[in-house]
């Protein structure tokens, strides 16, 4: 039986979403949980993909598989009562062992906010505070250029050796509510760093370390070392992830 | 020389705002960076009022005295450059001797926030998870009844063994947004527990437990066996201190 969970976490408490030996890991808590529920037996959580350390969901996905069939209401209740406060899973559903929460996803949302205006305390670990002045219109202006289909190796980690680096952008626009700017990125995937490249260039830009307009040329180049810095992760969240 | 600031923090971090032995405390945590600003003289540290366990602040005000004149920026710096990141100073400036940050104020707004939505792991520490069916309505049938001058003795912990209850409620009301249910009052001052104490009764109302429309019954008794239950800490901000 393969169960289909979508939940949310809070990224200032974990080491990353992947397991690790001896840290925190939101695979590892959810693991955890649902081993514990399968009689001790290791259950293997497939999520649709990973969030760095720091880095918030709002929506996350994953499958899993149990040989045992459990009511739905009853499963959510035991994985939240296994787990700790700064994670829960808000839905479960029984899918056909074809779907995958990776493969069988058709595109992602991710958010990235910054906070413009006096340090808040209070939103420490859930934004990203910025202390220079900026231009809307000019992140405006340069952010429109994401979208599209584009090799984004410039925006990749040097860590990620995936060969692939295109990825078909749909939407990437800013949202502006008093001090807070919300970055969205939709896309049929992300590479691992790429919004927090993407960010950082475009705050890069805005600094005038990176020439303005100059994101069609970046993305040309696939060179990383032509790209802006990376946005810190406590201002990422994965928002949802579409099917 | 007479300081006046206004800071922000994140209860969820303290022990409160008392200073109190071993424990790391609002008061504390200030008065330690100013004692050390202070060449390592103690500089003691008088607010507007104290907040409670897990109670955060969007505003709160305060004074102290320093012997020494310092620019108002370098202060600001050299205290949030002293203090935790869950603190922050965003206002210094200098006040006459007859100021003081509780007994100059004329009115201060609290306000508690409850999610009647799903768990939300990463607001847990800054609103209450309210699990339970709520009318709106009825909310808002009821909370008017704390409006005006009342002795508020049934709303008030018994550690405060002030004798004088009395207050001015300028304004209670609720609003809504999607799952979020806001509670805002406004009054000349407020006595320990009293918001959540009202919060709690509000929903000890509407569950049923307390009868509706009792609130003036209630205020009559000056009793505080006949209100209903201590909603918890993490719904209540101290929002503002009015001059």
């Amino acid at each position: 039986m393969r169960y289909f969970i979508k939940f949310s976490y809070d990224g200032s408490c974990f080491h990353g979403y992947q397991i690790q030996p001896n840290l925190r890991t939101v695979q590892g808590e959810l693991e955890k949980a649902l081993s514990y529920i399968n009689g001790k037996n290791r259950v293997i959580v497939h999520a649709s993909g990973r969030t760095d350390l720091g880095v918030h969901a709002r929506m996350q996905t994953a499958t899993f598989d149990l040989d045992r069939n459990i009511p739905l209401y009853k499963l959510k209740m035991a994985i939240n009562s296994n787990i700790g406060d700064d994670i829960h899973v808000y839905s479960v559903e029984i899918v056909s062992s074809e779907f995958h929460a990776r493969f069988s996803s058709v595109s992602k949302e991710y958010n990235y906010y910054i906070n413009i205006g006096e340090y808040d305390p209070i939103n420490r670990n859930y934004v990203y505070q910025y202390n220079r002045p900026l231009d809307i219109e000019q992140l405006k202006r340069n952010i429109k250029y994401y979208i599209g289909k584009h090799d984004f190796r410039s925006f990749v980690s040097a860590e990620d050796i995936r060969e692939n680096a295109i990825r078909e952008m749909f939407d990437a626009h800013i949202e502006v509510d008093k001090n807070i700017i919300k970055f969205v990125f939709v896309a049929d995937g992300f590479l691992k760093y790429q919004v927090r490249n993407m960010v950082g260039t475009l705050l890069s830009i805005c600094e005038g370390k990176i020439e303005d307009l100059s994101i069609p040329k970046i993305l040309e180049l696939k060179d990383r070392t032509t790209a802006g810095r990376t946005a810190p992760g406590e201002g990422l969240y994965l928002e949802r992830v579409n099917y």
